[in-house]
């Protein structure tokens, strides 16, 4: 089984590369610089290109998407476009663009997030990628070809980040990224598809 | 109270100004050809002239928005921003442009649709603008200042849009554009926030 991982090197990704090894799996790890294959996912050219380089696949995992965080009051158009571009379009796109690449009966997985279910001040943003991302992959789950799955992830904050996004986190338990990993396990090696995974 | 509705003259638009109308309501019409106000929702430039233009506002109301429908398997990225730049875009960027136009304890009230819950095929761009528009709203509700109010309505099939979409929306129960009008009434007049008024 071939899996490809999108942002590979990140701390989800890697949690995730790690619970997938060792389970019989070929993986190839993607980003924009820290990985063996080269991807930017905000770019259309450079994400048809991975998949001319890969090739065909049982699997697309993206745990990556960046966005942006900012008081709505003080948001402009093109502050919000971060989010769109990269974790809403950029996951989307590679659907758009890789679903020739996978195989019959394969999987996509990609990544939300808690933000879009329990709201912080600062985070409409990224909420807004989340919800778009769930509710596309919720819909194409119903019209995917030759038996392709799709689901999403949506993880709380991991222990890892807290030193990271704490401080945005007020009161909120960290999940384990082993936890997270295995959502992304389930979604897929498991059978089902339209599913958003809560790890909250 | 002055309410400025986006997509006035439209089967959804002309149902809100209508319920609204009598309720001792100063109601300014926007759209891009056939309403007094001229507007069109994926430029930001036109946006921003809008709001010069009309000034001051208690209620902003959007009722309309665009989206592309196709089969996931032949969208491309390109077709895809139809609804990203019209249904999910044109509407969060009339809330961040549109907010210093509104007075305190004013209130913003955006449109989703039924297809992020209930897919069908062909429906996977617009399910996503859909998704993004009802998160963005519940995580700006908490941080939205001078206690303005942001809510959105979502909406079956209207009985008044059967002959246009009705081969779509196959085994749908139509509603009526009166319950979604008042849907849009309740958010505007009441004092929730946050909330995804659902009218199936
Ligand atoms: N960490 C959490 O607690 C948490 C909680 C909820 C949701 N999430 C979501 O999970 C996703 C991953 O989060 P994370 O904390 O693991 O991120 P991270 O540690 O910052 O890692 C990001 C990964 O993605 C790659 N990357 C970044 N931008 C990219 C792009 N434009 N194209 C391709 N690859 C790109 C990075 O490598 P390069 O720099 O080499 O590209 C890296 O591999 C994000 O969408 C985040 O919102 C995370
Ligand atoms: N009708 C339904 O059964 C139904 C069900 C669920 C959800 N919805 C959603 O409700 C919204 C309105 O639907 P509808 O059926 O009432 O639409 P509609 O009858 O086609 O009317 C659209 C309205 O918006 C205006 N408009 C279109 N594009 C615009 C733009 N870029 N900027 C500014 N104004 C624009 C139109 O006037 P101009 O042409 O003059 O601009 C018109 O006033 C849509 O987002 C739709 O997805 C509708």
């Amino acid at each position: 089984m071939k899996i490809l991982v999108v942002g590979a090197s990140g701390t989800i990704g890697k949690a995730v590369v790690n619970e997938l090894q060792g389970d019989d799996a070929e993986i190839v790890q993607a980003s924009r610089n820290s990985s063996e294959v080269k991807v930017d996912i905000t770019s259309t050219e450079s994400i048809q290109k991975m998949f001319e380089e890969v090739g065909k696949i049982d699997a697309l995992v993206c745990a990556t998407g960046a966005a942006h965080f900012g008081l709505v009051e003080e948001m402009t158009p093109e502050q919000n476009l971060v989010s769109v571009n990269s974790k809403l379009l950029g996951q989307i796109n590679l659907v758009l663009l890789g679903l020739e690449y996978i195989r019959d009966k394969g999987s996509i997985t990609l990544t939300t997030g808690i933000l879009m279910d329990d709201p912080l001040v600062r985070a409409a943003s990224s909420a807004m990628a989340n919800g778009g991302v769930r509710a596309f992959v919720k819909s194409a789950a119903i019209e995917l070809p030759r038996g392709i799955r799709i689901n999403s992830v949506s993880p709380n904050i991991v222990e890892e980040s807290i030193d990271k996004y704490g401080s945005l986190f007020v009161g909120a338990e960290p999940v384990k990224s082993k936890s997270v990993a295995l959502a992304f396990k389930k979604s897929i090696l498991g059978a089902q598809t339209g599913q958003s995974y809560n790890v909250y």
